[in-house]
């Protein structure tokens, strides 16, 4: 099996004078690594190309078919992002009609819009205790697709902060009903491909699956994978949008990078999944000492390895301010910041250290919080013992893609109650959107745009001026 | 002015842990080169975020707008494919009018696809003695202009063979009607500033120009740039559409790619831009004694710096002839071959080696066609003097939209006379289609693939089986 990177090398050593693209003819003019340039091509013989492959890189994504149980697998250069675009677009028609989980990434709700869908969503429940939303169940699915007909439907698995839906029932579940599965598994890349994690939504009956590489295996960020199974999903469609959201210089660094991720799998991922699965495990077993922090756990069907979920909640301190404390005083960069917990993400990248300095860290301001230290350090307490549940579930005035190309105005937050809303809400990160253009504005959502803003978290989507908050809205 | 690439130099030599994405943690686990994973990050704290750029991103587009003279500049990280999507999704409503040129790329069909546009074409004619087209010329637009009513125009300047379209002319027609003008100018990031080259379009009066800085700057592939002026083009909408079409995980190694190549120019640009404009006219020159090669020159107005156009019209060998003995006699790789030339690419980013080398190989083959070598060495020496126009005018059945939605037969070639397209036919590279969705097969269509395919060159879009070609049609 040839890899692209030794191709590449081998390519960056020869005499060939590249009287091609890119202009940098292979040498750096700045400050980044001469080698990064030897390996930056473009589509020259020998090296295949992506938006129609037959040699290399068709061999690579064949590979990467096997190592995940899928019958056919993409590379991707624009992230998952363009396998959700690709994907929603490839298996719902114009104008047709999507059953998606509320706490899809914001590209779900973009291919919506692209594609003029009828969205109806699945809220999943809240998970006990936290502020976010756990995973869709099959029973929700399950009394949706009872209800009414829809093209297809899309879930997102693993979220953001971990949670795992059954794929397995959800799949037979809308298969019943002869229509595609499409799992958002951006963030489970490295599901199904060693012990100690839970297996991938390709070998679970999935119809659409979309891995980000980057996530959470050692690949270059914005590097994914799209996997396709089965006879639902319409290849040539697939293979068009494809060619559509994806850039006609498909990037070879990142392709390679995929490559090496893979490769690095199918080499060592046997003791580096065993290391990473046994870590996190200790990790979590060492903080569970903790008197004021609370760590999420759960059968690992359905909390995945690697997410870190750090609950502050009742102890004094908002999961921003823990955000800025590990940052300024440990030196340990996390992954999110909300408003009751914090999240850290661990991978097969990691070695030893950033487990030692992680438990470190958290049962030293676990000490300090149990002894009323932080009440004295002048930050702001805020009182995060009352929260909602982030996401509530607002009326649905008329079509994203109407009330996002409408006429909209600014109104005062305020004055926004019973207004349809005429743009995004997210709260980043992650980027799922806590309103969504058609939807109704209630008193709920003011209340947590609120409370949000006051714990400094980054809520995008809203104008402040003169310390006034605006809302865009329909002017109908 | 602070760089991206020393802010993550910096970041990668200090001891913050990352406990985020990307999953690689910073570290090599391939044969790619560790420190091109030490600059790899994510939106951590102090980076900014390209989709709502308030920090560095912000100054770096500010910097790269004063450079190109635009009101407005967006670092892409999805190649110039997102910045045609999303400029003409900006600026055309669904099912729009679009006046376009017909050797755009593309993903300037694809985005006319995405968004149902009705679209009308403005041919440019072939250039003299060379089988490719011209770039579009203001009587053209003028007329098309006169006869219907447009929601925008776009066209392609430099063309992929370097022909520069009177931008100004252009503009100042097109603004009369009151609708904004996009330039793909993909070929041309290099335009406007140096000396010895033409000025580029932002200058110019274009609303929208979209620049691929990896073609023609020392940046790395898939990077781009869209700029933009005045107001004819909804911002607003502007933003939204380019957080559709890209990643929502930017790669940071891209961006600050981008950085260091506008940096390179507005350091070290007086000299490389003297040097290459000055040796690359010392290479046509030189080139001119040949005897039965010849180098398209022109008007600086007309022709572009850095493409070198090699005819090997009635030379008895054909285009991708020449690229073969050049790759593998000489170690030359060209750009691309069609049917009676042959395309190189020089940049600011080549050396005296790359001019050396194609001088003394294009001469000494010049000298062999000369004295008739080639016709003993057994190679197939087809009879390329009697080519036609590379693109004819087929008559528009349906729009692209229904036509590549519709249902669709595959027929032999022979048997597709006045059936209506339901595939695009395109000859690569570089990508531009020879058919498009909806248009009716002719003749000129079949003759020119037939010879295409004798002369080996790659038509993208047929299905070759049992030595039959088949071309995909509507049912209807």
């Amino acid at each position: 099996m040839e890899h692209l990177t030794s191709k590449l090398l081998q390519n960056a050593a020869g005499d060939i004078y590249p009287c091609h693209m890119p202009g940098h003819k292979r040498r750096t003019h700045g400050e980044l690594p001469e080698a990064l340039f030897g390996l930056d091509i473009t589509e020259v013989d020998g090296f295949d190309n992506l938006h129609m492959p037959e040699e290399i890189l068709l061999d690579l994504q064949k590979k990467a078919s096997e190592l995940y149980g899928a019958e056919e697998t993409f590379y991707l250069v624009n992230g998952s992002t363009c396998g959700i675009l690709s994907a929603v677009s490839a298996v719902v028609p114009e104008c047709g009609r999507l059953l998606m989980a509320r706490n899809c990434h914001k590209s779900a709700y973009h291919s919506a819009y692209l594609r003029g869908l009828k969205l109806s969503y699945l809220y999943p429940e809240p998970v006990e205790a936290y502020d976010f939303l756990d995973a869709v169940t099959p029973e929700q699915v399950e009394k949706a697709l009872e209800k009414e007909t829809f093209d297809a439907v899309l879930i997102v698995s693993p979220t953001y902060e971990g949670r795992i839906a059954d794929i397995r029932t959800i799949a037979e579940i809308v298969h019943k009903k002869g229509i595609p599965l499409i799992v958002d598994e951006a963030h489970g890349a490295h599901l199904g491909l060693g012990k100690g994690v839970w297996e991938n939504s390709c070998r679970l009956g999935a119809d659409l699956v979309i891995h980000s590489v980057h996530k959470t295996l050692p690949s270059l960020t914005q590097t994914a994978l799209l996997h396709v199974n089965g006879n639902l999903v319409d290849r040539e469609k697939l293979h068009r949008f494809l060619r559509i959201y994806q850039s006609s210089s498909p990037s070879y660094v990142l392709m390679a990078s995929i490559d090496n991720a893979l490769t690095f799998v199918e080499e060592e991922g046997e003791g580096a999944y065993e290391f990473f699965a046994e870590r996190f495990a200790q990790m979590t077993e060492k903080l569970s000492a903790c008197r004021k922090i609370r760590i999420l756990t759960g059968e690992k069907a359905l909390q995945d390895v690697g997410k870190l979920v750090i609950s502050v909640k009742n102890t004094g301190i908002s999961g921003n301010q823990l955000y800025h404390i590990l940052l300024e005083e440990f030196h340990i960069q996390l992954e999110m910041a909300a408003e009751s917990y914090a999240l850290a993400m661990f991978t097969i990248g990691d070695g030893p250290e950033g487990y030692e300095r992680m438990e470190q860290a958290l049962l030293a301001i676990d000490k300090r919080l149990d002894a009323g230290e932080y009440n004295c350090m002048g930050m702001k307490t805020t009182d995060v013992s009352q929260t909602e549940n982030p996401v509530s579930q607002p009326a649905v005035a008329t079509t994203l893609t109407k009330a996002w190309d409408g006429e909209t105005e600014e109104v005062a937050l305020a004055d926004s109650i019973g207004r349809v809303a005429g743009e995004f809400v997210n709260l980043y990160p992650p980027g799922i959107p806590v309103l969504v253009p058609g939807e109704v504005i209630d008193e709920s959502f003011i209340q947590n745009v609120r409370r949000w803003l006051a714990l400094e978290l980054n809520v995008q989507g809203l104008k402040e001026s003169e310390s006034e908050i605006f809302v865009n809205v329909l002017t109908i």
